[in-house]
């Protein structure tokens, strides 16, 4: 007997799965481990920036009323009645036609409204008497950086869920985060099933193949920001199996299994979700690959069933998986990016459904450009390795021609999108094609 | 007495640098710690992908010429012979008007050339004799993945120096990479000198401004690939910082120091390089921020004496340091990628330097816009965060208007660029302004 299951759209999958978002803990780390962590709380500033008026360069500091006679011709002769170094502060007022040598960073002296560059004046010792004289005039202000113009104490400087990159780290370091408080990152087991599936090591043996999912996913998961723990590969056993990914899912925040999804006999996971108790969330999915895509819950904890399929393994997991991880993470922009790119190339094949292609993204004199990458048959892995995108091609169209406008899925970006955003995307995008056809 | 420095173009500085490029070791770890790691040898396939004729689809395997009658109207009928699951190798041979049926992934059997998909198929079940009704022809190979279509044995899948992401991990997989050989990382050393310097934790005191450099570069060397080994922030003091530069630079494969190569009093690191017996590459670069960035080497092992103010430390290190850790890892695309974009805004400074100005790329209708973030004051760091690109602003033009063609230096990209095609990008950009203007 052959189930008969009913798709969905994709959208209403990811939909579906963001029914059951939730949460992760904080922690801390060090400042120095921070990089490629995920801010568990919003990034906020604890003083002005600058914390007080100071020199962006080195220079002179002096009063600018003083100045407004200088000139090339009849240069001002100012007396230097100090030295501060960045770091150092000057005790006293700067008076009446005097300046105090003052160097980057450091704070302006009481008194003192301007500075000048120290390349723009001429430096005099007499007597062991310093001085400077200045050929123009200087406005009040003038290279000054003035306390707070940068940034107010107690702005916001970045929301919790952002990826720490190096930018972050130095707001972390300014504003004193010793200790960064970080989401935790959700443990996310893996399960590879499969009597096909040979140990990476073993060597290549008729009518099988090696395990490459697993690891693929395992690798996946560190990128959206999770901690994968691999479980091994099961045989297709169904007692052996439902025990094995009972246990596992008990240990996890999130359970992924690779393979056993289809309608075939020796698939054996719709059993194992059925026993466990499981609700399938969706079974089938309006899309190429990974239409056997299926995601159950128990207990609000889900399990995804990704396709044996290394394509459809790899499409399933970046659509379905990494919004709940992002979100596990305290993102508010979950999902991966979608935007508008140019197709690079002519893409021939009839389309009966919702394909996600497999494509490098390159630019062009300032544009996106999309080309599907390999052959793109749903079992080849070898185009992975350069994929930067999924390029989405909507079913039923007679194939797509060099230069149409698509939408492109972008795998290594960091900013990600809201789930409404990303559902909107499509429907702005066919409402752009309605008109432009 | 204030040193007259004469400028060098960036380009220029680059290419000083590279002239002391030099690769570093290979190491081996295992595949699930593969992940972020950059490829020390050719990815090669150790086998045909396919390994053999196998099936897309589960389905039935039959000879194509046995169905050239089948029609809706006359369906044939086809004994089952068999039943093979993934892994599973069919003994015997398909005859004459026979099917075995078979799942996604396994082998062809002898004898067949066609597949069809369950879902064609009428399935009848009489006397306990297996049989199937199919309602069209197949035509010879269809619906069979052809071993070695995708992939030769032999094929060269990756270079070495390449990022390995989830594709590059689940090829590694494939092709029996159980322990995969990484480039080493080259350890850089990081030296905090200025006495404005507050330790994260302290508390603000007049004129101290917290040191952030050293652990946004901490943060930068792992982006680049590098491994970062901080140690500590020195005072101005002459010959503590010589002895502690000194020792440092012996402990690490190229060292950083940030702040102090200003000419300024308090900047002692020239006199440093001069003592060590460095000779310097550059000390002024044609640039804001970070025209001061200085480059010396000694035997062939180079410093990097970045600036004190934030944004020129994170220009100069991606500029000038994270080619020469690339090139460690055995990329022969070192230099981050350079594109054009359309300028997001108006950017009305007159810009007599070259200007990299951090900003962040957008996407519009398929078109990469840059937008500059923040006030870009180049002490401010508050920007930094959101900022994933440098946009590049030659000078000498009286300001830049919203919708102008800008070179941008993606700083997230993992492809990276071949110096002479980032240097060469510059010259193009030049050749096309000159035919627009």
């Amino acid at each position: 007997m052959v189930e008969r299951r009913k798709p969905i759209k994709v959208n209403e999958a990811i939909e579906r799965v963001m029914n059951y978002k939730r949460g992760g803990s904080v922690r801390f780390v060090s400042i120095e481990e921070s990089y490629g962590h995920f801010l568990g709380e919003d990034l906020i500033a604890d003083h002005h920036v600058p914390p007080f008026d100071r020199s962006p360069y080195d220079g002179f500091a002096l009063r600018a009323k003083d100045t407004e006679e200088a000139s090339r011709n009849s240069p001002l002769q100012f007396e230097v009645v100090g030295e501060i170094g960045a770091g150092s502060v000057f005790d006293g007022e700067v008076r009446h036609m005097q300046a105090v040598r003052i160097m980057t960073g450091a704070q302006i002296p009481a008194g003192c409204d301007a500075v000048v560059m120290l390349e723009l004046v001429e430096e005099l010792n007499e007597d062991g008497k310093s001085s400077i004289l200045l050929k123009r005039s200087l406005t009040a202000g003038e290279n000054i950086s003035v306390a707070g113009e940068d940034t107010k104490k107690g702005d916001v400087l970045a929301q919790k869920g952002t990826y720490v990159n190096p930018g972050i780290v130095a707001l972390l370091a300014t504003f004193g985060y010793k200790q960064v408080p970080v989401s935790a990152k959700p443990k996310i087991g893996i399960i590879a099933t499969g009597s096909e599936l040979l140990d990476i090591d073993e060597p290549l043996k008729p009518g099988k193949i090696r395990n490459s999912n697993a690891f693929m996913v395992y690798s996946q998961i560190i990128r959206a920001g999770g901690e994968p723990i691999y479980f091994g590969q099961f045989s297709d056993d169904f007692d052996t199996c439902y025990e094995q990914v009972n246990d596992a899912f008990h240990q996890v925040d999130f359970l992924i299994t690779t393979g056993g999804v289809s309608v075939g006999d020796f698939d054996y996971l719709p059993a194992i979700y059925e026993k466990i108790g499981a609700t399938v969330l969706f079974n089938k999915v309006g899309m190429r690959p990974g239409s056997v895509t299926t995601v159950a819950e128990k207990n609000g904890k889900l399990l995804f069933g990704l396709s044996g399929n290394p394509s459809a393994c790899y499409v399933g997991f970046e659509l379905f998986t990494r919004p709940i991880i992002r979100n596990f993470l305290h993102s508010d922009h979950p999902v991966l990016k979608k935007e508008v790119a140019f197709l690079g190339t002519d893409f021939p094949k009839p389309n009966p459904f919702d394909r996600f292609v497999r494509g490098h993204l390159s630019y062009e004199n300032g544009r996106l450009m999309a080309t599907p990458v390999g052959l793109d048959k749903s079992n080849v892995v070898s185009s992975l390795g350069a994929a930067n995108i999924l390029i989405l091609l909507p079913g039923g169209t007679r194939g797509y021609e060099r230069g149409m406008e698509v939408s492109v899925i972008l795998l290594e970006d960091q900013e990600g999108m809201k789930v409404q955003e990303f559902i909107q995307s499509d429907r702005n995008a066919r409402r752009r094609q309605r008109h432009d056809g």
